[in-house]
């Protein structure tokens, strides 16, 4: 089995101009899961494949997860990422648009070592799903600005910017592998489900997370008013004073007061356990379509991966 | 003969969402030489090929260049590109970037077009030239604070930063025809000259140019110390107290007077005279490749549109 994370470590970032590549090598250094080359290389070893020939999409993906991080952190104005200074903090801000542009470009050159035969399906994917994300995190912008957002305009905007990454990870591993189209699209659509479940949990943590384990200060979405799973799900339940309440601390600063008594309307409403449902709902789904998928080692793996994501305390 | 503005005009940005599209058909609207695209359509037919099949390529090109327009424009926090007000002035600074990431994923999806066979050579061509394009606007940044940039690093540079665009875009049209190796590499060496020529005469214009026609203020570069191949040049040249004066205006904030000295220092110091020369000296290498090649339309409207170039006012 390919040791992902020594493989990302020995990628050379050496190179000049130094102000160039310095930061690319920094932030793909701070960790992360890694969740995407996994799911790409384990996609590829549950039909048999050799996984040395998922590589290179592998670390395309992770490579362009990264630069989506670092571009991001930018345009959030982002201190800190994974306990370390965000590359704008740490270098300045021209820096960071330069290098996550090279990123991006570093991830297409990755990609385009797969096999020739490959590649034409390959990039057409990573292009459908980059557009994919960039629309996403669009999306996740305009949605900041508006109040009629509905909670199936929050799931399409979560599939993109997260589930289409995971799903395309899968899928090419799978195609790399020689799988069917059906079982690669049953893969695709197992990713889709496991990142609407996992991005849903994110934003469970954000309120009930255990505050020592999850890394962050508990109730940064509520501070900042952003329109999760939660959030959506409570200003389409709440009726009368619930809904007169909830919309004053809409409309006060972030202060712990405001987290308490909005978390507090969350449980009134049942919100938490609509979004457990959510959650739920979206593993089975994706258990079922699991089921159609072979029986293996890899297979056993993927669900080790996705327990390990349900249980996750950060 | 294709049309490749209106090929361009044609494209649809009218897509949702539209604050990531809209920004994406504004900077592609605002006109430009399309010479990068013109020059892989030449290529094509100077070996004979049919264009229509170097039509994604000329395209990938164009908006890979605007892309680099684009967050250069935001890194320079310029307001204005040709004549209007830049998409992070008519937007916001976000828009700039993540609208700027997403042409360059259109640049990869229209490149993603060609032939599939023809994919692999012409997709890692486009990553050597992407990445030589970041790599260069990076030691353009990095000479900003040396002192001691030579003229070859300064060549090495603009090398990076414009020739490789164009002489990959001529490489790719002669690969699509058909052309050998030789033939394309012949081509490439061509697009290197001309661009280092046509480099060398932004930076002439900006001293030399008429203001009448020139579209922007003369002496730009003098006022921010921009090292110039003109600088550089007069750097080289100047001793005792031409150097004392030159140093001196280099220490000096922005001004008329500070124009009109450096620019005198540069006459008396023959800096014009050099660069004239350098820019002959690159034309007449690119001639000398010329004579290598076929003797058709093509090759006669590549030569017009050089010359366009050396006689250009802005």
């Amino acid at each position: 089995m390919i040791d992902i994370n020594a493989v990302i470590e020995s990628l050379d970032w050496s190179r000049e101009p130094k102000g160039l590549y310095e930061p690319i090598g920094y932030a793909l250094s701070s960790g992360g899961k890694r969740l995407r080359p996994q799911l790409a290389l384990l996609a590829c070893r549950l039909f048999g494949g050799d996984e040395t020939k998922a590589l290179p999409v592998a670390l395309a993906l992770e490579v362009f997860h990264n630069f989506t991080l670092l571009h991001d952190d930018v345009m959030d104005r982002a201190a800190v990422r994974r306990g370390r200074p965000t590359v704008h903090v740490q270098w300045n801000y021209n820096t960071a648009i330069l290098s996550g542009d090279q990123m991006l470009i570093e991830a297409y050159r990755l990609l385009s070592e797969v096999e020739a035969n490959q590649l034409p399906n390959l990039l057409c994917w990573f292009n459908e799903m980059a557009t994919g994300i960039c629309e996403g995190q669009q999306y996740d912008v305009d949605f900041e600005q508006r109040d009629d957002v509905t909670i199936e305009e929050y799931i399409q905007m979560i599939r993109l910017k997260t589930s289409v990454l995971l799903a395309n990870a899968l899928r090419s591993g799978a195609y790399i592998a020689g799988a069917d189209p059906q079982q690669q699209q049953c893969l695709y659509d197992w990713g889709i489900h496991v990142g609407l479940a996992f991005q849903i949990q994110d934003d469970m943590l954000d309120v009930y997370g255990d505050p020592n384990t999850f890394g962050k200060a508990i109730g940064g979405d509520i501070c900042c008013n952003k329109k999760t799973y939660l959030l959506l799900t409570a200003l389409q339940r709440a009726q009368g004073e619930d809904k007169k309440a909830l919309m004053k601390w809409l409309g006060q600063l972030a202060s712990q007061d405001k987290i308490q008594a909005v978390t507090a309307l969350y449980d009134k409403l049942g919100v938490r356990a609509v979004a457990e449902q959510a959650i739920r709902s979206h593993s089975e789904q994706a258990m079922a379509l699991m089921a159609n998928l072979p029986h293996n080692e890899a297979a056993d793996q993927l669900n080790q991966l996705v327990k390990k994501l349900q249980n996750r305390k950060s």
